[in-house]
């Protein structure tokens, strides 16, 4: 594929032919595949950027993990092969962040691969190889955590993460950060503050968020509006959406 | 995958564990499965069903098949692991349509793979498998076409198509019928008749049609709004989204 960085969809497509790389080394499964195509429309209604919305909600992520006492990051294929780089920002921008592989199709050549992925990238420590603890509620392959994270998080940071879990999680009490493009998905709407962005620019402004000095010290679980946060994505939609339909479709002169 | 057959989303989410086997096997490619992802986006927004507007747009589209001296059904992976069977049927109601392989990502077995799972689901003769012409401005590899088949047809029904190849076709002044479930790609703001509807209920739709003895001989191109047709898929969308926007997120209370 001959492909312009000036092109505007540059860095969309550029990441869609890592990604089918990714699967041919075996990070990523075919359903992470399907998943990323449905993130992509998404995306791209939302203008693939970042909206001010999504930002303040990256915003106040940043200063949930803070405010936490056991942060985690949860890692599937699909984040280890998009932001591998932006997770270890976090990682060591917040050091008690752990840092915990999280497969929905779990094989252990699959979380070895996710974790080599992350250590590459410059995270010390990963967790969720070799699991140790269940979640309750969830079915037996999916509720496998790390008893040193997940586990006992007061806050877990869950980018690309499934309905099921982020709900079996919710019901622990434990505070549900999600990153999903689609404002509309169970994860989104379970979420106490849901992140509707691309997982590299998201993952990548909590990082620059936590990589400066804390103005002081963070209220504990600042309060976030979910509501309203999916709301604006919505709307954002929308705009776009109405803005398209007043366009006439392109027609080209008849050859 | 416990699914029960009266999950809501029970089709979608079949398809996409059949694509992902359809992968497995070679026929179709990772950027195939991305490529199903988006589309499964949209169909969501779409509510998963066939609007009255894209019904009446298959039914221009069997009409104008019907009117076509050389009309030809252009098939590829993805359309050949969701709709080889519905495929067969149109071919088997319209015998002088011609049924063509037509990869984005082309290698000969791939090819063999498309036309074996076409015959298997009835299809008598498959074009394209060995292309013996060019469709000239388009890159080499995308520009293999089948002399009897896409190359002389004036009517092109291109399933899934990419907007290099369908914006070729009509500067050649072939009649591009396009079925896509992105009402802002630029394959349907190309197609003379873009058809904004999964591809299994559409083919499936137009096959239905066919099947029933044509009450008249069909006026021969009867026109078709295709601008209508891609913003009614927008207004659907929007309607859909805005119900969403105005319902409260689902918010669970915290343990």
């Amino acid at each position: 594929m001959r492909l312009s960085p000036r092109h505007p969809r540059y860095r969309s497509l550029t990441t869609r032919v890592g990604l089918a790389r990714a699967h041919r080394t075996g990070l990523v499964v075919a359903e992470g595949l399907i998943a990323h195509g449905r993130g992509e429309a998404f995306d791209y209604l939302l203008g693939e950027r970042t909206s001010p919305s999504a930002r303040r909600a990256e915003t106040a992520a940043a200063g949930w993990l803070r405010a936490a006492r056991r942060p985690v990051v949860s890692v599937n294929g699909n984040v280890a092969a998009l932001a591998a780089r932006e997770v270890a920002r976090i990682a060591r921008a917040l050091p008690r962040v752990a840092v915990e592989v999280n497969l929905f199709h779990r094989t252990p050549g699959r979380a070895r691969a996710v974790a080599g992925a992350l250590e590459r990238a410059g995270v010390q420590e990963v967790l969720g190889v070799r699991p140790t603890a269940r979640i309750a509620g969830l079915p037996s392959d999916r509720a496998r955590v790390d008893r040193r994270g997940i586990y006992v998080a007061d806050v877990c940071l869950v980018p690309l993460e499934d309905g099921d879990r982020a709900q079996a999680l919710r019901r622990r009490g434990q505070k549900v950060i999600s990153v999903d493009l689609n404002p509309l998905s169970r994860t989104s709407r379970t979420a106490d503050l849901p992140i509707v962005d691309e997982v590299r620019r998201a993952l990548g402004h909590i990082a620059d968020d936590l990589e400066r000095p804390a103005r002081r010290s963070p209220a504990r679980w600042a309060p976030f509006d979910a509501a309203r946060a999916l709301s604006d994505a919505l709307e954002t939609i929308d705009r776009r959406l109405n803005r398209a339909a007043a366009r006439r479709p392109t027609r080209r002169p008849r050859a």
